[in-house]
């Protein structure tokens, strides 16, 4: 079955798409904790970080090259902005869909969470 | 000038260090924020984010590989841990050498800061 990432990606479900590649999708929070919060994901299906492998890992890379474009498409590049991934029940992942959160345009604290 | 965490890894300023390949070093954060808090930084120097490139992101890659090997040896793989890049001064950035916080053993809360 589809995660709900991937009926996004596939335009079933709808959402405020700020961004997109050949290879991820980036789109709003619809529950946002800053100014900017855009949740960065693959096209490819990965439940979690302890799921990545060699071969896979360049998701990840890519997720990260597309924060750095979203950034500056959304004027924090030099600000600041955070990304976080959360692994599992304690970190409070829902969705088992790699997923990068960035976060920005305001002082972000610590801890994070 | 090296950075502080190139001084880490060259064994000129001394860490608890838990982890280390030939891409990436691991080593405690000095003022943790979760029982287990783990800083993990590559061996070559990458400011931010912003300074990511196709050429240079498998770096990124090697960070969430050794995540996940560190969250396994930690014990935290399956209860979960919370990964996190901090890019310039809204994020609270200090030191400029790309470093993931990995954060487990406590439940994780939300917003992450």
């Amino acid at each position: 079955m589809a995660t709900l990432f991937t009926k996004i990606i596939n335009r079933e479900i709808p959402a405020k798409i700020i961004y997109e590649n050949e290879n991820v999708l980036a789109f709003e929070d619809i529950n946002p904790q800053a100014p900017h919060h855009v949740l960065i994901v693959p096209k490819v299906e990965i439940p979690t970080i302890n799921d990545l492998t060699p071969e896979n890992v360049h998701h990840v890379g890519n997720l990260f090259l597309a924060a750095k474009d979203i950034a500056k498409q959304l004027g924090v590049s030099e600000r600041g902005y955070r990304v976080v991934m959360n692994c599992n029940a304690e970190a409070g992942q829902t969705v088992f869909h790699l997923h990068l959160h960035l976060l920005g345009g305001r002082r972000l604290s610590w801890p994070p969470g």
